[in-house]
Formats: structure tokens, C-alpha cells, sequence
């Protein structure tokens, strides 16, 4: 636990009343991107962004606006937490701990986002999402909204220890996993996500109409993102070898 | 010894007149079918865990409840210590020394399963379990129980530092080694093991009869677990690597 | 965070009213060769340097003076930040906090100059810049300068984290990107970075004349240099690995 | 020296009229087959071991008693410190320094087993055994007991150490190189060093009838307990590999 | 800077009024073939020595008596620090600091001895020496002696930070390199360092006659020992392979 997050946030917002969803990008970058269609739908104000060493060191640009890659997202009784870079399987373990003893409190409830990687075999895969609860408290809510159990399996990372601990210290967590193709950004397995979020979650309303464009679009920008990225990085690292592969051993 | 192992238990348990059985996977996986098969078959409490930062972080979701990797369990004068992860091998010697340390106590004894690989060229492998002792009177439990002593040879791992430290330190410390099939979970050289166990404690009564039956049947679900953990990572890591390979040399 | 940048000054110059431009390689090189014209042309004084355990330990020798590979100059109102070699990825965040936190001041405003890597298949590239500002203040400086906004994408390294840490504190920082060809040092697109500067910053006054001759000029240098260092080094090494691989293993 | 031997000895022995022998296994094993020889042969009495999370965690099963891999043992008059592992090359150092400061004292002398490959071309290869000390009074014995003297060259790890050390502080160290077959235990020069300590050291009578016997016995049994630790670490790798390599990535 | 050099010194140099020659291999090994041929011409006494876990433990065996890798060389108003093993690059900086820092003083003048890559083109080349100083007067010394100055390149390694770091200081440092070549021991090139020496130094006087022979004698050392230390390491790094890949993942 060498390596920590920096949580900075910019105002302090009391939690024992408010869902946390953790939106990170897993397999089809469906926890992303369904995060990130939440916070543009309910027009969710920016409140903080955690920082560590470990992530790689960039700014995300949206609108003109230089960002964060970890950002920390607010409206009434719901914040969400999205990632742009997976979380280095090093740094679970002290993310999972920082979300489960936020400033020293605890969340009414943690809603951990994920993609289960769907039958090779499967070409058209029906979106489908399973639930896992920590608590009896968090497993009624999903029986109650008609839920699919997951319920023999390991689930790895942030999610796998925010449930296993959440079991341990009574804290309600739900993660909810969608099947979702793992060789491209998944919009549709996204969108289920959100739908069952909506469900379950009923002090907010999500407009699910134009949810399958947005979604689209939301994916259309994050591959162009990926491949503007990988553009620069290429041709910087490209760089960086002819100029530093001399001075490795001086 | 940078990286220590964080038990964490639920309820303070004298252990002075408590025998430790310690299963982790080892060849075959024989060490946790065996010690799984005891817990189940005795109904024996979770009682706490282990955490590290350099076990993976994961949660096994078993009957829909997220459980750690690495687990205690307690039943009258016997508590059992499973991971489902082989322990890594720069963390063999903190964890050996955390169980001769136990919360500053010592238990009556430890009895460690592990796995020997049979003859690579035996299509058909016996199961045999062999055993070797720390303590002279170690050493008499397993004559008296007419169990074949291993007498050359190395142990590796964290049944090795027991055996020694337990040599050096006075600490009855039983090692049985079943040989066994390092290809798949191997049912019946983990029944074997847990035959001799039932032999060298005549406190517990362990229902022999379903055992094989049993055996497979978990044999079954943890060669179903890995597949399903092996689908879920590797669809994480491919996605994994086509998010992270650009932004390593930024 | 653990190696930190050393910054050494010969002088306490206070940086209030100073604007800062950082000039370190990135794609075609073009940081380092911008920043290396402003301050041959304005031939501004050395005042100071930044040391490294992480930086390649060398020394730069110009008309016969052994320099440091990262320098800082000044002249009225202005200082700049050099680098010979690409800071490693790890010692990103520090040198981005080193700069924002410089000596417990912040500069009047602070100018990173990128490259952006050209379209691999346009042959001939003309050079163009593009413009990003962390506050309301810097953006307005942008457009007020008409130059093109850079809107979406990723900005990775030191650049990245000013701008977005920038936004997070209210430092007033541009990054500049100029279009650049990454296969070899980039002088023309460097010259169109400098003019862009020139006209951002009507306190100074570049003699453009002279500048593609001049930039032409320090790109045959660096080339030149790149090329000797590249022969000492592998001579070295080539030396370093008779000498050295016996010993590895003793 | 990060990593530092941990020394535990069940009794305090006063050092200042003992020789310690260091026999670690080095090129075809001699280090470890002559010193255990001696130890077998003087009935000698084992004191204490050394323990260092660098070192293998394992246990040595010698006849159904498991041991520590490096270990200690004593006599009137002489000590031996036995590894059955190579002591790894970022511990030498620490391991030299905790034998000349062997707790605070110092030895009457020190002896180092080491092998000398020989010549490749070579298919027979007499035994031969080269000497070196540290000081004027070590180089004395060696020319009493009329040993070659190995004038020019490098000897790397512990045994260079202690030599090169010894020299600045003027503890006697010698080091005896019998040239060996680095292909397998090579018992033949293993018993040429015995018969050489047996010269230098008139305290002790080695009955050397019986020695080249033994010699091969012992030869076969190392040749034996290798193949057994291949076969249980194998086993155990394959079994690990297929289990771990899932959550590398999680 | 986590590892240092620990410099032990037989007795406290006043060093003010004293020349510090640095040799180290470099290319075609020139700088420690050149401070051998000075140590040993004026019959210099070896008074101390550096220490690092980072050197390769080992002892280097001269005449029969046992030396450390780094040593330190004095006789009236000049010292020689030398090593027989490259100096690991991330410790370069330690180096450099330790040797301008020495013992809270400063030398009257340092010179470091570097081989610069001849072009590999040219199958016979010239020895030609070229000078690079950090101060005014220690290039007035060098254009006094009519050397050619190295005015624009790179010089990497502890050459570099001692000219680099001298500059800023004020102590002087001279750097002289000898195009060398850099596929074996390159004698004769290491002679006309001596020669540069030899002039730059009034004070003392370098039999120069027999240098070329001496010269050679000295390569041809250095080839032989280079051959043995091959052998022995790669003889027990065979063995070592064999007994130790076994217990990696135990």
C-alpha cells in the first residue's frame, strides 16, 4: 500500500445520504462509459479528482477544458467516481479502502460497475446484467428489481474487494455486471447498465429515449479519443527512444 | 518481510488447545479441496481472513455471498486456514511466521496439506500420503498412525519454514504430503489426505462415506471457478492492454 | 513521488511577474529547439539548473562549458525551462509540482510547448499550432490570439498535468502543440512554435528574420550531437557489457 | 543491504580460538560436499542456522528431520557454516560482513571452499586445489602446507569478500579453489579440499580412508535430492502457473 | 541516491593542495589501464578504498594478495582513484558528489580519463587526446598544453556530472578523452593519456619510455583476467542455474 490516492476534492460533501457509482473502464469500457452517460445526463456537477503516481500522468480534454483522468462527480444524494485509465491491479486494494473509508465516512451505498466478458462463441450477444450484493440488505435489492445473481465466480479488482470487504464491515455494495464484447468499447451493454441502475436507483430519473445514440456517440468519441492517443503517445515514445535509448547505459 | 499479511478476525479465539489444518492449493490444488471438504463437512464459522496487497485482489463469490481469497474457519478445537490462491513465494515466510506467531499464542499443533507430484510416467497414481514431523513427538503421531515417513528430500514453501521453525522452536508441526496429479484438481489424493486427517485426530469424526462423491463434486466447481476467472481476466486484460499499452511511455 | 528534482539557482528571482516557458523534446523535438532560439535570441542568462537521480547523468558541452542537461534562464520578465532529454514518465507529476509550487511562488502565467504528431501519411506538413488554456483567462488569450483551439483529445506527461492542475488551482497555463514530424528533429515546425510565442507575448520582441536560418542551424547541431552521443554511448556499452555480464551472476 | 541474514544460535560460542569453515555449493558443488563430509565425518554438533527472505523458503529433510538450508555447526575448536542454496549475489555482501563481525567477535581464521572451473577442454581433470590469503601469517600457512598459490585474478561473491576484507582489517581468511567439473557434484574435488583442511588444520584428524566412499555417496545423494526438488517445484510451477496466471492482470 | 559509496580510507589525506586522477574502464578500457600504469610507475601506496553492494562483490588477486575493485592511490601532491569494474549508471551522481565533496574538502584539480568511440570506419586510428575543463583556468591549462578542446557534444557517465557540476562550483575538473577503440584494451591509446598527463602535471615525471611495452604487458593482463573471470563466473553461474531455477516459484 505503498502508492495512495490523493483524494482532492473541492468542497466537502457529507456522504452517509449518497449512492456512490464507481464507474471504471473494465471489459467493453462499459463502467466508463455508463458513468459517464449518467453524469452528462443528469448534468452532474465536477467535485473533486483523486491523483497517484501510478496512473499515467495526462490530461483528458473535453471542450476545450483540460480534465483529470480520475474525477469525482456530484447532484442530490448520488455522486459518481469514473476512471479514463484502469485502475494498476497494484492500486485495487488502496482504492477499494479509500472509497470504503471516504474522509471517514461511509456511503448509504456503493454501486460498482462492470463488464463480464461474454461468450467467445456468442457473435450477437443480448445484453445481460447479473448482481452481487455484500449485504442481505444490498442482495434483497436486487431480488427485489428482478435481478439475475451472480453467484458462484471470482470477480477481480476494485469491484472484487469493495464486495468481499463491504461483506466484512456491513457496508451495502452492489456490483452489477454486464456481459459485454471485450474487443471494442460495448454502448449497448453500457446502456443496460444504466437501465438497471435507473431501476434501481428511484430518486433519480434517467431520460432512457435517446440513451442508445447517446451511448453511440459516447462510443464513437472514446475511439477516436483512443485513437488520437495512441497517435501521440506512438510518436512521442518514438521520439523519446531515439533520443534516450543512448543514455541508458552512459 | 516488507509486505505482511493483515489477519483480521471476528472474534478473539485462545488457540493453545486448537489444531491449525492449513490447506492452500499446492500440486493438485489438493490442499484446498481437502481443507474445503473439512470446512463444509463440519459446518465450521468463518471466524476471519488474511489480506495482503500482493495476493490478488478478489473477491469468490460463493452461493451469491463475496468472500477474500484467504479465510479462517473455527469448530470445536479445530480451526482451518484455506486460500485460494497459491501463496506467493516472497510471502512464504510471513505467513509461516504469522501462523507460529498466532496473535502471540501457540496452537497444540499444525498439521499442513500438501501435494506430491506423482511419477510423471504412472498413468494410474495410488494415492499415498506420507508425513513428516517437527518434534519428536510429532514424529510419534505419525508412527503411531502407521503413516510412511518422508525422510530425504525438500519442502518447499510455507510448509517448509513450518517444519523447520517448528524443529527449531519446539512447535508440533505435521506435514502429510499426498501424492497426487499436478495436470487438474486431483478429488481422490485429496480424500486421502482427508482419510489420514480423520485418522490422526480422534476428536473430530469426519463422515467418510460421501467423501469422493463430495470430491468430485467441489473437484467440479473449482475447474468451473477457473474457467470462468480465466474468461473474465483475460477479456479485462485485453482491453486492459489496448487502454494501457499507449500511455506507458507518455 | 519518491525522486524528487533538485532545483539549484545561482539567484532568488522572484516569479510574480514572470512568465515561464517550458521547453522540454516531445515530438520532432520541437520543445527543446524553440526554447534553445528564445534564449540564444534574447541571449538570456543561465540562472540555475534541476538534478535527478532519474535523469541520464551527463553533461552538455557548448563551445567548450560542460552545462547541465536541465537548465533555466531568464532575461526581464521571462524564464525558461530547458531540457536536453525527455523527463521519464515517472518524474512527471513532480516536475508538473515543481514547477506550479516553484520556491513557494507562481508565475504570472506558464507556456508549454508540444508536438503533435502529424498525420503519418501527409508527406509535407505545414506547420500549424494549436492552443490550450487551463483558466477562462488563458483560454481568452488563446482566441484572442485566433489561434485554433485544441478541444478533445489526450495531453499526456508534464503538459498534461499543468494544464489540468492548472484548472484545478487557477495558474493561468497554455500549452502550445505544434503539428510536428516525429521522425527527426522538427525545426520549421519549432520556428512556427516561436512565432506563435512572439506574438502571445508583446513584452518581447523575436527577430523572425533570421529564425528558419537560425532553427535549421541548431537542428543540424542537435542531429550532430544526437549522433556523436549515440557513438560514445554504444562504444560504452559495448565495453560495459564485455566487462560487465561475467559479474552478474558470481 | 536492504536484506540482512538473520543469525540464530541456540548457544553462545566464544569465536576468538575457532576456524570457521564456509562451505557454500560454488562450481560443482565442492563447498557444500566437503563441508558436509566434515561435519558427517567429526560428528559435529549444529548450533544455529541463518535465515533472509532472499534465501528459498524451504526445509531440508535429512533422515525424517527437517532443517534449515543454511545451518551452523560446531566443534572443539571448529565451526562450519553450511548453505545448500548459492547464497544470492545481492547478499554476499551481508554475508561477509556478518561472518567477520560474527557477533562482535572475530575468528582465530577462516577458511572458504570454493571451485575452480576447469579447463573446458580438458575431459579428465586431476583434482587440484590453489590457495589464497589475506594476510602474511594465512599466506605463511599456505606455503607451509606447500598449496600452489593462485597469484593473479578474480574471485567474486562471499569468498571475495571475505578475502579483500580480510586483507584491509587483518582477520585471517583463506580460500581454497579446487578446480572442478561444473557439470555435476563434483565429489572427487570436494575430497581434495577435505584432505587439504585436513593439512592445514593439525587440531582436527579427518579419517580420510573412507573418504572417497562417502564422497560419491554423497554425491548420489544431492544428484537424488535435486531431482526430487526438480520434481516437486515443477509440479507445483505447473500447478501455480495455470492458477496464477489469471490474476496477473485482473 | 539510496545507495551510496562508502569510502574507507588507512589514513585522513588533507587533499587541498593534492591532483585526484579518476580511471575508471570507459572505452577500450583506457582510464583504468592509464591509472594502473601511473600507480604503478611512481610506486604509489594504496590508502584506501569505496565500497558499494551495487559493485559486483569480488576481490581482484594482484602478486597473491587480495584487492578490493575500487581503490585509492597517493603519493606527494597526487591521488588515483580507480576501478576495475564500470560504475553502475544510477550511480554515476554518488560517485561524482562523493569524489567533489570528499571528505568536506576539494581538490586542487581533478582529471578524468575517458575513451572516446574512434570512428569505426578507420581500422587504424591515431591516439589523439582532447581536453574539456569546467573553470576558466582549467581550460587556460589545457590550451596552455596545446590540446585540442572537445567544444560541443555529449559526455555522459561521472565524467560528465564532475565537469558539469565543477562548472558550477568552481572546482576545477579536467576531462581528457582518448579516441580509442572500443572492441578490446586499447594500450597504446591509453599511453598517450599518460603522455597528456605527464605534461599537464609539472610536478611529476612519467618514465615515458618504457610506457608502450609496459602498456601492453598490462592489456595483455588485463585480456587474461578478463578470460579467468569469465570462466569462474560463467562455470558457477552454470552450476548456480542448475541448483537454484529450481526453487523460483517453490
Amino acid at each position: 500500500m505503498d502508492e495512495k490516492f490523493n483524494v482532492m476534492l473541492s468542497k466537502n460533501i457529507p456522504i452517509s445520504d449518497q449512492t456512490l457509482i464507481v464507474g471504471f473502464p473494465g471489459v467493453g469500457l462499459v463502467g466508463s462509459i455508463a458513468a459517464n452517460f449518467i453524469v452528462d445526463s443528469l448534468k452532474m456537477e465536477m467535485v473533486g479528482q483523486m491523483q497517484s503516481d501510478k496512473l499515467p500522468p495526462a490530461a483528458v480534454v473535453q471542450e476545450g477544458i483540460p480534465l483529470p483522468p480520475v474525477r469525482i462527480y456530484r447532484s442530490d444524494g448520488l455522486m459518481v467516481l469514473i476512471s479514463d485509465f484502469a485502475i494498476p491491479i497494484q492500486l485495487s486494494n488502496t482504492m477499494a479502502q479509500t472509497i470504503l473509508g471516504w474522509q471517514g465516512g461511509r456511503f448509504k451505498a456503493i454501486i460498482a460497475l462492470e463488464g463480464l466478458m461474454a461468450e467467445p462463441t456468442q457473435e450477437q450477444v443480448e445484453a445481460k446484467v447479473y448482481g452481487v450484493g455484500s449485504t442481505d440488505s444490498a442482495r434483497k435489492r436486487l431480488t427485489g428489481a428482478k435481478l439475475e445473481i451472480f453467484d458462484h465466480g471470482w470477480i477481480t479488482g476494485v469491484s472484487g474487494i469493495l464486495l468481499s470487504e463491504g461483506n466484512r464491515i456491513g457496508q451495502d455494495v452492489i456490483c452489477l455486471l454486464a456481459n459485454a464484447n471485450a474487443m471494442y468499447p460495448d454502448a449497448r451493454s453500457a446502456a443496460k447498465l444504466v437501465e438497471t441502475i435507473d431501476a434501481l436507483l428511484p430518486e433519480i430519473k434517467l431520460d432512457l429515449k435517446p440513451l442508445i445514440d447517446e451511448a453511440e456517440k459516447i462510443e464513437g468519441n472514446i475511439k477516436e479519443q483512443m485513437e488520437k492517443a495512441k497517435e501521440i503517445v506512438s510518436a512521442r515514445q518514438g521520439q523519446a527512444d531515439k533520443m534516450t535509448k543512448s543514455y541508458m547505459y552512459g
